[in-house]
């Protein structure tokens, strides 16, 4: 932490800082510029979150260099994490799919379309039970009847289970059923459920918000690991601009970012990150040319006929095609699906 | 609606579309343009919030030409609705300041701060049990000792107590000691959250979320309205920009604006809005002087101390000063505080 | 500025760059942390504007602890400034008000609304000669035709010009026949054209750009001050969000920040600020309350028909209102207009 | 083009906006609909360009239907477009790579950066000799001295040389000089200089402003083409948002939308998009995976002692690996570097 003085900051503003954070027990080393002095802090900057230094008199402001998470950074746990989730691996050489429609919207829509992504070397199916919509007059989700569909799928083709928790009270019923958790863009800094996704330690998915940063998105983990539970999976899913062609606009790049900053898994979601279903094939090549562990798309048998964001779901031949295109995309980074 | 349909749609399209949409028994009018054909829908749109038409055959876009939200919108109610808060009044020519520490810190801190207040003409004592920080490591309130702090101020001093709710077990505490709940700008998306409050009928303080569009706002006030609980003030407390010497982008332009759309009173928080201080009391002038209702104000008797949010606190001076000017701003448009 | 070198910073590499500043006559102090070291550098930082550090070995970051403009802040020069232009003053005690038609459209169109404005107390009349238009299918303006009825108007009402340039050649014309040249939002780093502003000494308004932060804007002002022309006045006109009920959101906060941060006067456009006019009175009282020395507002004599910008444009009666109103907000702050 | 009526409009409101359009000979369609009329307007829009038909009595709204841009569009023009210059071919199957040094500095750099790149298998030397610079005191480029370095490293390898115009001026020289030249995200509205390139007829690189939307983009092609010169090659280099960590948000989306809207080549720079070298090579990947034409890309012998964006310029090694990477991407999408 470096504080920076004003520039008429007087000898003793000056000691005045100093000696509350040799109080502290900090390491202060004061640099006298020609038009301003700093001081650098020494310490664990921890200690001083609740100290508002920047209205000591002589005080300009306060830069912060290091970042505010510790678990979920690069510097803690230098090897890339992977995530083991009955008998699957997220995070390691394999790049993952999760594929499945929005909305769960019957047990025949759901079986048949987990029957083709098996086929296709799918190994997790999502689906929504628990929809957080914009407008109330939208469909909020089939909720434990939906997770008992999605529980029958898992038992006919082994295919592993993604499913969103909206609430603490959502959250016990998806962990009944599902092998991982999604806590939605919505909710990436609903910070009581964080904590009670933390204690639950159940595998989770956690979504950048919509107009989160990289580093807040970290601190929402942190929140999650500071509670105990290590096994998050990152998930891009565009974050909200002035762009109004697309839904959202994919932050591509927080790919690579996440993996120089945090050891922690990340995957993308072309389908919520771009909202047009053309554009999905494409962003799913660039996320998995990116260097991202695995996708989770949105499949439908029948878009024209979902009862939840069709626009922007895949149907089966176009699914098909992304499967072939990625394939060979992981050849080319070493990688396989 | 208006179904845009692609250049070179065929005859056989239009007609599908025009047969779905008359089976659902809407009105249609067909426009054949020069370069394209557009389809006026005429019904009730909320019968097609699931139908992506926009996958039908030679379908280019949709269009949406009403609002999705309608409780809350001026035309179901023209009148301005005033808000009765145990014989406080929100909404009507009087302006509301709501005021008090961002975290109740002590039973001292909160007597004394509800005392000046109280002077000052204020009327509603606001302070936050149950604070959502972005770190894990940052203080997280005094929960429910906190809303027993505000209790003995409002016991004291008369003045009514406005506190956060950020799950729905805390709005069960908060219901139980304030006459206001807040649902905080990370929770306007909390479905679930909001659905609770909508059925508790308690008034509540809706904060516009960091990157919510005046619409989403609106349709989350929705919600509200939709369980049956009509006692809701909107608060403009910032967007996020790209701008980084404010926390946040205060976009003062909604306050007119939702006076427009919405029959809801509107009110403002400079000092989330601006996170400087100094910036508190011109953007209080500011917002008095756009058409709020009201202010929610962060005032410490020692910022320097506090333990949540000190650099955008006013001290009492400061905050005697802010009263002064808003008060002669309110003649000007006819109001007082 | 501060180097934040990385957690696993070699002696070697520290010493490294401790050697390069020195060198380059920098004054330097290493801070050893329990995490990272860090290297204070004191001295002129535009010496170092160069030299990207940030690719030494062992460097993690660069911070910038001062900001990068000088003669547009407000430590060079403490006291604001104030813009004397044929007989009136800009950054005074007195607000002054800018008005007229988006677009120079004809002799009679200008030359009443003129009159109109004298009346009202207004003592810049603005119209645009040449328009920066998104499409070139839209009015492009009546260039110096439009100029010489700006001039006919000056010498009937004695009120003074303001005019865009868009372009050096523009510029030429603009300095023949207004008292003030104004730069639009999308030249605002039109850096030749900066400069040649800079050479003309003429008095400026420029514009804040679309998404310019409030240091990059500064930066602009710099570069007109770099080559001698010190008349410079601000205006803030609206950023891009991902609102889109506003033509752009109108940063209000950017005005008492800029007088926090530089000398220069500051006015503000409500009429491109919101791009609506029901919303242009609100906006104008909000800016003046906020701290504004002065206004640049649209008004048409008929709006209905006016060839540019017609919906955010004020008729004859609502800027009747405007000025009644922004008198009163004037005069609690001390100002008159 | 639909006119939406406020809910209680009158009949004889509707009937003004019928003649209206009647007499500008315009097709009409009037629906009414249980809350509200609209109506289809049918006919060039373009000829209602300038006239502000949300103020006619009773209209609240007027939505767009049609893009405003016409010769850049798709419908214009079904098949891709290819851009031949001096033997070389933009946007056909071949993916083309442009590279070279953020800034000319001296002919030894520009020589063996070229010589290099001749090598590695690029066509195009970029290198600017005009600098756009934030603030005044950074290094502004060589001027006509860095176009002749350019144009002896032409000579000397047969690269073809892309290089910035920032005014009027200076595109007079790069024309001399360069094969394309390039208007970057600052001047992508400095419409004046957009019509002086369409006069000129060079193949031009046209980017994305910072704060564009796709739509604005291609309206500043159409400024382009509507003077004649149909030679554009977009480049998508990063919009702004409220992130920090990167220099920009590469919107890699824009890149198969664009290709969805327009027939127009796009191409993309990592470089400026992120700002930070190492995320330049897997930014490239996904650009190339996503369907882009082509690269621009910051190569400099020995960044750490660049003038201009060292700390997002690669070295040789990393461009060399950069070139694996994409020429098998390139196969995967059957197409070859």
């Amino acid at each position: 932490m470096v504080i920076v003085m004003k520039p008429k900051a007087t000898k003793e503003e000056i000691a005045g800082v100093e000696k509350l954070l040799k109080n502290l027990d900090f390491g202060v080393h004061i640099s006298e510029g020609s038009e301003r002095t700093i001081i650098g802090v020494i310490g664990d900057k921890r200690k001083l979150a609740e100290t508002p230094l920047e209205l000591m008199p002589g005080v300009d402001r306060v830069v912060h260099i290091l970042e505010p998470y510790k678990l979920a950074g690069r510097a803690f746990h230098p090897e890339s994490t992977t995530i083991k989730v009955n008998g699957q691996v997220i995070g390691g050489n394999k790049i993952v799919v999760m594929a499945g429609p929005c909305a769960v919207e019957s047990e025949e829509q759901v079986i048949s379309t987990a029957r083709f992504l098996k086929e296709q070397g799918v190994t997790f199916l999502r689906g929504g039970a628990y929809k957080p919509r914009t407008s109330p007059y939208s469909f909020q989700g089939l909720e434990e009847e939906g997770l008992k569909i999605l529980a029958q799928a898992r038992k006919e083709t082994g295919l592993l289970i993604v499913s969103e928790a909206v609430s603490t009270r959502s959250l016990e019923q998806v962990a009944k059923y599902a092998d991982i958790v999604q806590i939605g863009a919505r909710n990436m800094q609903n910070f009581h459920l964080l904590q009670e996704v933390g204690r639950s330690r159940l595998p989770v998915i956690l979504k950048r918000g919509l107009s989160a940063t990289i580093e807040e998105w970290l601190n929402a983990a942190e929140y999650i690991m500071n509670e105990g539970n290590y096994n998050i999976i990152l998930c891009e899913r565009g974050i909200r601009t002035f762009e109004t062609y697309t839904r959202n606009t994919m932050d591509i790049s927080s790919i690579p970012a996440v993996k120089e900053l945090s050891h922690l898994p990340v995957i993308a979601d072309p389908s919520h990150g771009t909202g047009r279903w053309k554009l999905v094939i494409p962003m799913s090549r660039a996320a998995i040319a990116a260097g991202a562990d695995g996708l989770i798309v949105e499949v439908h048998p029948n878009p024209k006929e979902a009862l939840s964001d069709g626009p922007q779901s895949l149907n089966y031949d176009s699914f098909t095609a992304l499967m072939e295109d990625i394939r060979k995309i992981a050849v080319i980074l070493g990688r396989e699906i």
